[in-house]
């Protein structure tokens, strides 16, 4: 290679910043954030008060809030807005990016209506791109204050993988590589569903057995979902199934988790949502995966039963009665 | 069957006395203490005070100290002694035992010395019975005071898993079946070494996001070594895999996950122990699962780490950055 590999991050929320931190440790990086002030001030104070509060992001790192430039500085283009956004912003990029380079995507939703992976929408808007993500249990504010912790980048040719890992890869920060692209996307993107249901869980002072209870058969309706859509199984024992999952359910830090525990409350979910800087994916996702388990005719009680409570005003307390009902038979079978 | 079945349950620590006050709702039920100022306490207050606190037992239950009285009552066995005093205990009951009754293991440790599974234990000293288990994510007090909760009972043919579940049965208690009774005995057992190594993070202060790491590698540790000890890789993801995991690597109620806690905080391993009633299993079987597992040729990180704290003198700090230093590879490799 004749020169660094430039980096280029979109998107300025908690985890986009993080990744764009450790990226400018390793490469020349630049993050592009929609709000001009919050570009100047991760570029001249090196924080992001907004999402990060205080906490320190390299000095390398520059902010833009010019797309353009963002995009035509990318040799690597790595994408952290959110899903429901991602097509508008990524369409407005696409005439400013250089061919072929590799893609990867930050996203743990599915996009409105179409109900598109976020690898599927940046497949659609930038083809002949290498379209992959990197996931895993990253909860942006440990890591932005230097506590360890491990992820994956997967793409479908592990040799991209593998050539990417150097860029994000930080002493502690372990990155791991798969092919399974669609099994690690769907990892980040179902687990928002199971810690809405263990945080009502948590709200409702329903003990730990039970939370460890609804972990577990959560992961293994994940693993059916995933599996009739064609993912590895395995893909959701590992970082990006099981480790963001418990990280998820487990930290005070989670989105989705606290709307669970909010919603537990009694309050209702326009209340919930109202008092949020930042999007719960899992909310928007619910009915969708509802959708994608009835067409693989799929059991998914959690997700039934979160979806209900999110779309369909039954309250936390009934979704646990729902969820206790179903028998118990052997292990092994479907719920 | 002309009478009703009679459950017995030997040891009245706290998960054997709650098992026992479960079935006592179900089924004539005694159970024996060693000490006979806590079956006293059991019989006639339906409290055990050292072990559940003022929590409540079912009225119906009984508890002796007499060993042969408790072996002549059982038609179902319930055997609730640590792994260490099982086959003491059970040598001098079985005299007294009918034959063929199922014996179900409630212990999660590896006898010392010999290694063997609290099943293999009493297949021979009660050969000609059908032997199995109740696991699953159970922490005991939270169930004694009624809080939901599921657990799984494993036997070789599950027909007689079948016959046992309504003996234990509950409405908050959910009892599913399961024939790999090796697998979920293993769970049970290799998951109290991944809740040191983790409630050493905890006390290390390490964070969610390497919590969720160590728990994930952990359970692929456990399947690993399972699976070349012949178990099924799927009965780890169930709950007495994965959710007793959580469940003990969660709860500020395990001893296992207390012990490493308190390892991080300085104290000596003796330290440690003297200040515990009951008996964290993970210490005794570290060793024996770092062995078992270099006999199956199998890398065992965490249980060497484990080990090293316990038996060695490498303090937690060192443990974890030796399990940082295993290099990140691909997520399905070995380590």
């Amino acid at each position: 290679m004749t020169r660094d590999v430039r980096v280029t991050v979109l998107g300025s929320g908690s985890w986009g910043t993080t990744v764009a931190g450790l990226a400018a440790s390793n490469a020349p990086t630049l993050l592009w954030a929609r709000s001009p002030e919050t570009a100047e001030e991760i570029t001249t104070q090196h924080t992001n008060g907004r999402y990060l509060g205080d906490r320190r992001l390299s000095s390398k790192l520059r902010a833009t809030s010019d797309l353009q430039e963002a995009a035509e500085h990318a040799d690597v283009l790595v994408v952290g807005v959110p899903s429901h956004s991602m097509r508008a912003v990524l369409t407005q990029a696409s005439p400013h990016l250089r061919p072929w380079i590799p893609v990867i995507s930050l996203a743990k939703g599915l996009e409105p209506d179409s109900r598109k992976r976020p690898t599927q929408v940046l497949e659609e808007v930038l083809p002949g791109h290498s379209v992959g993500l990197l996931a895993g249990p990253n909860i942006a504010g440990e890591i932005a204050e230097g506590l360890a912790a491990a992820a994956v980048i997967a793409t479908p040719d592990t040799a991209v993988a593998t050539a990417l890992q150097p860029l994000f890869a930080r002493p502690r920060f372990r990155v791991y590589t798969n092919h399974d692209v669609l099994g690690c996307e769907l990892g980040g993107i179902l687990k928002n569903i199971v810690a809405i249901a263990s945080g009502m869980g948590d709200g409702l002072g329903v003990g730990m057995n039970t939370r460890a209870m609804v972990i577990s058969r959560g992961l293994a309706e994940m693993t059916r979902i995933g599996e009739a859509m064609g993912a590895d199984p395995r893909t959701f024992a590992g970082l990006t199934g099981l480790g963001d999952l418990m990280a998820t359910c487990m930290s005070s830090a989670s989105r989705n988790r606290r709307v669970g525990e909010e919603l537990a409350s009694g309050k209702s979910i326009d209340e919930v949502l109202e008092g949020m800087t930042q999007v719960a994916e899992g909310v928007k996702t619910a009915r969708s995966v509802v959708e994608l388990a009835e067409e693989h005719d799929v059991a998914a009680p959690i997700a039934v039963e979160v979806d209900g409570v999110v779309n369909s005003g039954r309250t936390p307390a009934q979704a646990y009665r729902g969820l206790q009902k179903i028998a118990a038979g052997s292990e092994y079978e479907a719920a």
